[in-house]
Order: C-alpha cells, then structure tokens, then sequence
C-alpha cells in the first residue's frame, strides 16, 4: 500500500465521458490498496471560456484589482471539476470528497495570476484518506494570507500536484496527460521523435523550460527539491488496464543516473516559440547594471529565461534577455518609464519574432564539441544565430522563428535522435 | 447617501453584454453617492448546465457526500458571475472587489443544497464600502462549521440579498429581476394580469409559497423578519433611465397597511404545480400521530407544505400533506419503511398530478363569504376539490393540475383582478 497523486489534465477531463474513465481508473488504484490524492484540471476549454468572458468586459486592464478577479474567477473552473470527479467516484462506489484550494489550506504568496505555494497543510487530507476516502483536490489554485483566492499560472495543475505529493511524503505522482510520455522532440514537428522511458531530472528540467510543453516547469522544480518520483502518462490507455503495465508505463523522472542515460550525449530537442527579446542599448558598463535592469523587472513579477550580457567597448554595453511575449510590451515600457532615464542608456529594442531551439543532454557533461556540432548543423541550414546561452546539459540558441521547425529536424537527425537506443 | 443592496437574477446576467449593462446600472447608483452591495446569481443556464453534468455522472445518488459536492460544484457559478461584474465594474472606472460566502463570511447551517444563513460577518464589506468600493458578493451559498460550501437551494440568491441588507442595515434591498413587478397572477396564463404597485409583506409571502416565481419565500420570510424594505423591478429598463424614477419602479413589498391596500378583497391569484400529495391511510388516532409522520419527514429535510388532519371514524384517520414533486417518492419510501410499521396505519398512496391554487388578500380578514365564492367558482366550471387549506389572508385548493389554467382565470376574472384600481 502506498500513497500516490494522480493528476489529470483538462483534455482527460474534457467530458463527463472522460470524468467517468478517470473516477474508473482512480477507483481501480484505491482498491489495489493504495492511497490516492487526484489533482485535476479544469475540463478541457473551460479556462480559456471564462478568461474569454472576462476579456470581452475588460479588454485592457491589467491592474491588481483586476488580477484578484481574474484568479477569483479562474478558479472555478478546477472546483467545478473536482466535484464533478467526486460525483463519479461515488456514483462507482468509491467514497470521495474534493477541496479547493483554502479548504485544504493551499497558502500561497499574493502574486494573482502567477502565485506561488507556500505551504500545505495536510491534517484534513490525511485524516479522509485514513478514513478510506480518495482526496480530490483541485490543483491550480490557492488562497493567500488576506482570503483571496489566487492562481499558480497555466498549467499550475501539475505544480499543485507535485506540491501535495511533497508535502503528503507521496510514495510517486503520476501526470496523466494525453501523450504517452516525454519524446526527443515534438512528434507533431519531428514524426521520427521517440518517447523516453526515462528522463533524468536536470533533463526534464531543460526541456521543461524550454516549452516541451508535458509538464510545467515550476513542477519538475518542486519534484527535484523534494525528490517527489515523477511519471508522465498517458489517460487515454483503457482505464482497466493491468495496474502493474499502468505503474510502469509513460516516462519517469529520475533522480538517478544510470548506465543507459550516459549512452545518449543528447536526449532532446525542446524548442519555444514564446519568448521575445529585449535589448536595451548603450548601457555603460558599470557594477550593478543587471541588477538595475532585472532588479525593476524581476518586481513587476515578469519572468526572465536568458539573460545576455557581451563584453563592453568603449566603457559601453549591450544587455538582453527574453520574456514571455506576452509581457514584452509592458516590460519595454517599463525600461523606458523607469529603468533608461536612471542607466544612461540609449535605446531600448525588442523582437517578438524569435524562437529558441536547445539540445538537451546529461551526457554533455562529459563530451566536448556538442554545442560546436550544432553551431554547423545550423550554419549548415543556413540559420544565423541570434543569441546563445548554455549550461552544463543544455545548449539553447535564440533564432528567427520561421527557421523553427528546420532547426529542430536538422538537430534530431544529425544527434541521432530518430535511431532506436 | 444609503446603503443599497441590489441582487440581479440570471437572466439579467445572461451575457456579457447583459453584465455590462447591470455594471453601468451599479455605477450610476454608486456615482449618485450610495454605498452598493451587489448580490449577482450565475448566468442563466449555468447552473443547469453544472447540474445536468452532475446528473450525467451520477443519475440517482442522493446521499449527503453526493450533496456536498453538488454545492461545491453549484457555488461556482455565482463565484463566476461575481468575478466577471466585478471586472465589469473597474472596466467602468468603478473599484469594485467580489467575495465569495466563505469569504464574507456568510455561514449557514450543513444542510447541503438547502442551507440556512445562521450569521454574516459584515466586517470585510464595511471596509470596502468606506473606502468606495462597490462590494459584490455571491448569491446562494455559504460555508458550514467545517468550512465546506453550502448552497441555498433554489434562488437562494433572492435570501442572500434580503440577508445582507439586513445584516448591513441597508435602507432598501432592490430585486433586479426579468419581470417588471409583482402581478395580481401570472400574465402567461391570464393576459389580463395586472401589476401591483405596492402588495403588503403578508400577501407577497403568501404568493411566493405559491409559487409565484418572482421571489422565494425564504426571502420574503428574512424580508419580514429583519424589516428590510424590498422591491422588485426590472433589470431590462435601460440602465441609464433617471434613478428618482427607477427607485420607485417595480413592486414595493411594504410593511404598512395603507389604505389602498385594504380596497381589494383579494390581490392575486397564486399557483404551483411543483407539489405531490402523499395521503398517510388508516392512522391509529391517538395523540402524536402528527409528530410521528411529519418528524420524520422534517428529519429528512423535506420540506412540507399544506398539511391536512379531518375528523377520525372508528378510531382511524386518514393523513395527507403535500411536499415538492422531487421529494415524492423519497418520502413515500420513508413512509413504508420507518414510519409505518411503527404507527399501524393501512397504507401510503401519493399523488403527483396536481396543483395548488390559492387567492390571497389581506382584505379577506374583514370580509365574509371571499372562500365559498372561490368554492362556487371552481365548481360553476367543474372543478373537484381535492384538498382545502385556509389562513387569514388566504384560500387554497389542490386540484388536478389539467384544471390549473382554468381556475385560475376563472378566479382572476371572478375577483375583478382583471379590473384597474
């Protein structure tokens, strides 16, 4: 008998079709023994419906007012389908009961939109899954120190599952999803892709953040700083399917390095089309410049990736970094507004058109001239680089979008990435 | 400047057109310099919708864990609705903050799907009022001891509204609503129907426990309980139109019998086809029978309307009471088997093609003769009575429902309801 977390995301919840398979599946745990806490997402749809609702009655606000009303009202699409789970796992004779998040109590800081956990309390959890029950909670979502009901940011469903299989000790966590586990690449750019039965955890982490869009990435962080086992699985197997051919199916996350993942030097090409670039220009190259940029950045709670700082000349530099693209705009404002007059600087520029393409590879580590294969390979296409950032397994260039799909084949197939292991 | 509550039904906030109208509406009434609380109800069709999902997962549950989740699945609509007129409202340059019940806090007893209001803590909305905010707060829930989400029942968002104003002490409670007032009867089964400019709280809760659809009773009840001035008008005037004029538009439900108010012997016609009659046959007459039956109904949280004991022959009696159609055959099962093996009585027969018609007056307190006129009516178009049931202001009669529409325009017509004042 152990504890472990399901979580389901919005397309395996998109139908009361699709509710039933997963409260059939979710019983079928329960009653080999184990016991489950279900994270679900809202079905399918039903997010992007109310934002949608809310944007048609207030096209541009953008204020604090306005993002505790937008949480408020997001919010409800997860408590919606975690009753309506709850209602199918009774009607399957399974006793059940769902929380929202300040039942549970989920803290969480007052970041609307973007929140972040800060703790769980899981008296009540506990004592219901001693009580035989299965525990649904709906995952996306908190509440804060004030009452007010605040959001983790699309796909926080799977942080919010990671975070309750910490704080629950959960033997693992299992992230149903509608693809069968991590590929090489995006089967939908590269038809060669491979699923990989395992990942390492640094890996999964990259590709993460890299827009390998399985898993958020704020959840592989919290499974690697509480060591949660992580599986990313697929819901649309038949709900009845033998339980121990379930348990080890999709992809784990692992935290050990074995033999077979020093094999492969690259394991994945993660690419992401959601970035822009910001330049700001002419910034004199004194201490404390990247502070004073990202420092203002950073409090406007905009999230940076890569960050660019070259030599300087002549006592002068130029500084980049990339954002989400939709906060290049307020984040161009706010260099121009608050941060230039107080550098010095001369121009602040930004493109929206970009994209970045990464290898990814534990056995990086260990091999020289990785990153110097994929200079060619894409020299080779005739693709000029834009930006290069790399880290101990992960080499990420930042080039024109329309070479997005060409960049990631030629990479996939000069690293080998379409043979069989 | 008043504290005004005003509570908007669902049609009114049926789109977001509709919303953003109600949200123009609410600020004309803040900018006149009143402090507005507003209680929205879901957008029409969404709680069905979020019923009928339920109900496709679970077709015949009904135990209290099925229960709880209902609420916490019903609740969100509202919590939507209250987060999209709040977003509306600052779209409108109006600060405005929604709540939901267990954010007020509004707590109720844990009778799932029919709570009671048992406190509202008025502290949160006090501040927010003061500091110029319009305070929305969500209709038709609240939260239990155990901090789960209860639902009202049934336009339960009419008796949240009529409960805040009077936990706040406001000086009106205006119930925005698809009609535009309270009719002598239902225009849609007599044409000739007219409004009533002011009905007295007595008559207003006679016809709302008969079903005139305008405002549930409960409402009514906390109206005449806390003295909360109430009135219903349309929400589908133009929100622009002079507010001197809309504040005395609708229906005013008034505490003080006027003079004008005692010219009518009868000032409406009332009816309800949602009851089933459940006739108790062969009851031992002995003292108590009544708790024995009706105990173990209230026990079940059925709630019972008109309730009928005659006269014993040889020591037996026959006992019939009427509850709503949907608890029909839950209690004529809990008849058979808790209560009568334990009274000795014959048999349980229930009936649920009826209806109840009633004429109610506050006139019929000092005239004679008003029901054996209603009696000579129904039986000049042939109409059998199957049950009588009289108050002071009041007369009604259940019948078979294929008669409805014909006795109540036979009445409306016989009382000169069809006549102007």
């Amino acid at each position: 008998m152990a504890l472990i977390v399901h979580k389901y995301g919005g397309t395996s919840m998109g139908s009361t079709e699709r509710i039933r398979n997963v409260a059939k599946r979710v019983a079928k745990w329960a009653r080999a023994g184990h016991q489950i806490v279900v994270v679900p997402s809202a079905m399918s749809g039903e997010t992007n419906r109310l934002l949608g609702l809310a944007k048609e009655l207030s096209p541009s606000k953008q204020d604090d007012a306005y993002a505790r009303e937008l949480d408020a009202l997001a919010a409800t699409g997860e408590q919606a389908s975690s009753a309506l789970l709850a209602i199918a796992l009774q009607a399957e004779g399974m006793p059940a009961v769902s929380y929202a998040g300040w039942q549970v109590t989920i803290k969480t800081n007052s970041a609307f939109t973007k929140a972040r956990i800060e703790s769980i309390d899981d008296k009540r959890v506990r004592a219901d899954l001693d009580a035989g029950k299965v525990v649904i909670i709906t995952g996306f979502q908190g509440v804060d120190d004030g009452g007010n009901v605040t959001t983790l940011g699309r796909g926080g469903s799977d942080t919010s599952a990671v975070a309750i299989a910490a704080a629950l000790k959960a033997h693992e966590c299992l992230i149903y999803t509608d693809v069968d586990g991590v590929y090489t690449t995006d089967p939908r750019v590269v038809p060669e892709a491979r699923r990989l039965a395992t990942v390492s955890f640094e890996e999964m982490l990259e590709m993460a953040s890299m827009g390998s869009k399985v898993l958020q990435i704020r959840s592989v962080e919290f499974a690697g700083k509480y060591k949660v086992p992580l599986r990313v699985l697929s819901s649309f197997t038949d709900w009845d399917i033998d339980i121990n051919e379930e348990a080890k199916s999709g992809t784990l996350i692992s935290f050990e390095e074995d033999e077979k993942m020093e094999q492969a030097i690259v394991s994945g090409i993660a690419f992401n089309r959601d970035e822009a670039k910001i330049s700001v220009l002419g910034v004199p190259d004194t201490p404390g410049i990247a502070y004073q940029i990202l420092g203002a950045v950073a409090d406007a709670n905009i999230e940076v990736d890569v960050i660019i700082q070259n030599i300087s000349r002549d006592g002068k530099t130029d500084f980049s970094f990339t954002v989400n693209r939709n906060d290049c705009a307020k984040t161009v404002e706010l260099l121009n507004t608050k941060v230039l007059p107080k550098l010095g600087a001369e121009d602040v520029i930004s493109d929206t058109k970009i994209c970045k393409v990464s290898i990814v590879g534990i056995g990086m580590r260990s091999h020289v001239g990785v990153a110097s294969k994929m200079f060619r390979i894409l020299s080779e296409e005739g693709i000029n680089i834009q930006m290069i950032s790399t880290s101990e397994i992960k080499t990420s260039v930042v080039i024109d979008e329309k070479y997005m799909e060409l960049a990631v084949r030629a990479l996939h197939k000069a690293f080998d990435l379409d043979q069989p292991v």
